[in-house]
């Protein structure tokens, strides 16, 4: 098992791309890494590290993608990036991955455009983890189809479905359309459409409302890219205006310095799962080959978890069962 | 200045509707109320009150709109109910506005069907008010079109600017555009050249991403009825979400009773701003005339809040200020 890993994304790179591949197969026996960004850097970074030489290689790929770039033109024009050579090696097979906290647009773009789309497709598309007071959800579309039909909405429930029972471990994952209403005839003409199709998937549990989602009514949510976009910054803003409001009826209160020491730390602790470090990054999903993005401000940790997380998607065989699924 | 009641609506009927327009005439000096429902049951509610009797009447209507009946057919065929009598007063020019916390449906299919549209109004909308540590928003639409076209994002833009100032207070409102990105070219087909409209108010701010609402970085949400309706269940179910995360460290923790009242206490003052019953009702923008509905667990304190907020929408003439807008 062999997973390419961007050493040049992310707003600290070499050092937390490379910490995290340390980590990464410290954790997995069976594991190799190939880290792909500029090759000095990363091989002074690595060289403070006690690791197995045979398991962590450097493949040199000088040229650097912003994390503002225009996602198209630099895949285009920057084939020397750590982004384009490293999905390349995993096109021509010789790993069986990527992973990245570089620039998302870039990754998606080169990701369809390097890898191509899986058997039956319509689009790819991008999930990420959603926190609920049950656990990890995964939502779909994140983010990347903003005009989404009916069909891509039910091939967004499918590879859901199997990213979340593959790879996140829930035995038979609850698919909930999310909608307007619970009943099967509320929403707009695409909704609509979109439940009668999911209708084929055995687990799905209908329509699903806003409120749903916290309450963790579901483990998979699927939407089109627009809504899943909006919920997923949403939600990323809770603890912030949550830890505000409640910072200023403390002050109004006047509580004394233990008091306050003691209602930061339980919000602090309760808000652990809006931290998107603990599960690392999110999968493009639909794409033929495996491909992971985490946020810019990857720690070492999120990123030895998203090259984890590649590995389980690799072993699994997850895109041979969404070919199977969306069939 | 006569509105008129819907004393048949809600969870809580004859008692909150009657106590909110008797809190609502002391509040007003100039305001009189004409309570719509069964005859017999709000006159023994009413006599429990010191209240002028010049003031507040009754007008007989005993059929009764369930709350989950079909908004269409209840329309139709109860004519003898509260919501159409008391719409139906409105549209006559008896009273200047209707309020009421029975079933939604109905009432926005009555009041579309009995006052109709507002000149220039593509389609009515309903709005909603949305908390943010900056105090409360406006989100339009919350559920009514769940199929809007850039021309009617561009009114709803329009119409929650006006009540945002006109009836919260908010001398220039910062009208955002819900959206999946800051730019200008980032959306959907329809969110595009939503925004391209939305440039004639000069009070338009372009743009808001999931991350701005809760942070209050716009008064006025514009957002179709799907994801506005997501995102005002998704905000009322916050509360009951973060109390259960944060319990669930309170007992892991082991706090002594008078730490965990603290931290309760706390708690339920930060999350005052998510409380419906404050702002009372939100209103159906866009129709020939003036109506507000109320959550069905409506207080007296709310429907007392929400008279008060249809009273002001009469009083500063704000449908003559959509028609000039939207023109």
């Amino acid at each position: 098992m062999k997973i390419a890993v961007d050493a040049a994304g992310g707003d600290f790179y070499p050092q937390n791309p490379v910490k995290g591949a340390v980590l990464a197969v410290e954790e997995h026996q069976d594991l190799s890494i190939v880290l792909t960004g500029p090759g000095d850097r990363i091989k002074s970074e690595l060289d403070g590290y006690d690791y197995p030489s045979n398991r962590i290689h450097i493949h040199d790929a000088p040229e650097i993608i912003g994390m503002n770039e225009s996602p198209s033109q630099a895949v285009k024009t920057k084939t020397g990036s750590s982004i384009v050579q490293g999905l390349g090696m995993h096109q021509k097979g010789a790993v069986q991955g990527f992973v990245s906290a570089g620039n998302t647009g870039a990754l998606m773009a080169a990701s369809a455009f390097i890898l191509g789309r899986l058997e039956g497709v319509i689009r790819p598309t991008i999930a990420t983890y959603y926190p609920t007071i049950k656990g990890m959800g995964l939502m779909i579309d994140a983010g990347a189809n903003l005009d989404a039909k009916p069909e891509m909405l039910f091939q967004f429930g499918c590879m859901g479905n199997i990213y979340a029972r593959e790879v996140m471990g829930i035995e038979i994952p609850r698919v909930g359309l999310l909608n307007v209403g619970e009943e099967k005839e509320k929403g707009s003409e695409v909704l609509k459409k979109a439940h009668q199709l999911l209708e084929a998937l055995p687990n799905f549990i209908g329509n699903i409302e806003g409120r749903d989602i916290l309450s963790g009514q579901a483990d998979v949510f699927v939407c089109d890219g627009i809504t899943g976009n909006i919920l997923l910054k949403f939600g990323e803003s809770i603890p912030e205006a949550l830890k505000t409001l409640l910072m200023g009826v403390i002050q109004k209160k006047q509580l004394d310095k233990e008091q306050v020491e003691m209602v930061t730390s339980l919000l602090q602790e309760a808000f652990i799962p809006f931290d998107y470090q603990r599960v690392g990054g999110v999968p493009f999903l639909g794409v033929n080959g495996i491909s992971m993005v985490g946020h810019g401000g990857s720690t070492a940790i999120a990123i030895k978890n998203m090259i984890l997380n590649a590995v389980r998607m690799a072993e699994t065989d997850m895109n041979k069962k969404i070919i199977a699924s969306v069939a």
